[in-house]
């Protein structure tokens, strides 16, 4: 593996601990073997991007603050952008309007590349583990609906405790625990795959009842392919 | 905890794993609960800073790489400045000099953090876990023999392959035990404590027969300390 890649640049912080977990399977996946040979990676780890669930209730759009980021990347040199948070994704194109007129330029959305994933599986009945702004904007309802798969969602207030016990750092027993059980629940309830659809999930969730489609994980796939050269 | 934090900028990619094992750290360090709650976090992770221990053998110096990529960060808005790797600290002066028109920018050396654990712990002879580049430049033999500590240096050809192999991904469980054997001849030699005195050292050495003074970690609580506001 040579050093050829275009330069990465991360649209994060949202949580901080799901952006240090993508970068760090970004590193695993180059499949370099000297710090000459891995791609140049560019994070913006921005607490102030506004939250996505109160977005949905009246509360600031995070659009322009994600716009300013892939700006200031692209600035720095990035080419292809990434952004690990599902839910943000329903700004997806307050950063693609911003990085327009910059052709050498591109976004690589999450959501498309999990639910390649989810199709590939020839799911029929899948369980979205995201949060309500994810669900609310219908971020992977849509696509699956269109692809005749039906959709199940998680408890919302255990899941939504779950993910804000992460962000808090806790990230330990009594959370993967309380997120497994949400797991198994969508499956009894006939879900045939799940969607890791929000960036703390893989962080406590690696095994699941079902075949689970990790969007981080498939998010790293397409970032590699899209800034691989040659 | 409240969202009083200067922006970090990290200059990072050398090598690109410990510059994710170090922003892992940073964030789980900070004992925020919310995302709001984090400090602003840039990474540059730059494969193309020239390697360190070849410019001590007449390669290209690292220097003006290091010092744009500080001159990027504090464009981006970074305040408090860090470099997750020892031997580049060599050139901390170019770092230093490039933001010397930025009075609200500092530079937090990895080596003073470093130096102020083993003092604090009485040692009186150390073992450095430092590359060729780390112990060539004397970066801890000047202040620790300064206070009268002895040094102790790791067995080279043995140290560099591990680092080499962490880079290349392989911290592995028969890299741990090579690592662990070069700690274990330090102590024997009578060595007191050990300085995981390269980022890579962390990722595959946790436990030591003599206490071990891991840098990043005395930069991970430094950056933090610099960063936080009142």
């Amino acid at each position: 593996m040579t050093g050829n890649w275009r330069p990465i640049g991360v649209i994060g912080g949202m949580g901080p601990l799901a952006s240090a977990d993508f970068i760090t399977r970004l590193v695993l996946g180059c499949g370099a073997t000297r710090d000459c040979d891995y791609p140049r990676l560019l994070l913006d780890s921005n607490p102030h991007v506004p939250d996505r669930n109160a977005a949905r209730h009246g509360g600031a759009s995070p659009g322009p603050a994600l716009a300013a980021m892939a700006r200031g990347l692209v600035a720095q040199g990035a080419q292809v952008l990434a952004m690990p948070c599902n839910a943000a994704h329903g700004w997806a194109d307050a950063i693609i309007g911003a990085i327009a007129e910059t052709p050498a330029a591109r976004f690589v959305n999450l959501v498309d590349a999990a639910v390649a994933r989810v199709l590939a599986l020839g799911a029929r009945r899948v369980g979205v583990l995201g949060v309500a702004a994810t669900l609310d904007a219908g971020l992977y309802h849509r696509p699956l609906q269109a692809a005749g798969i039906e959709v199940l969602e998680p408890e919302r207030e255990a899941f939504g405790a779950c993910i804000e016990a992460v962000k808090a750092g806790r990230h330990d027993d009594t959370t993967r625990a309380a997120m497994a059980a949400i797991a198994g629940a969508l499956a009894a309830q006939g879900a045939d795959v799940l969607i890791a659809a929000c960036t703390e999930v893989p962080l406590i969730l690696t095994q699941a009842p079902v075949p689970l489609v990790d969007a981080t994980d498939a998010l790293v796939n397409a970032t590699l392919a899209a800034a691989r050269i040659g």
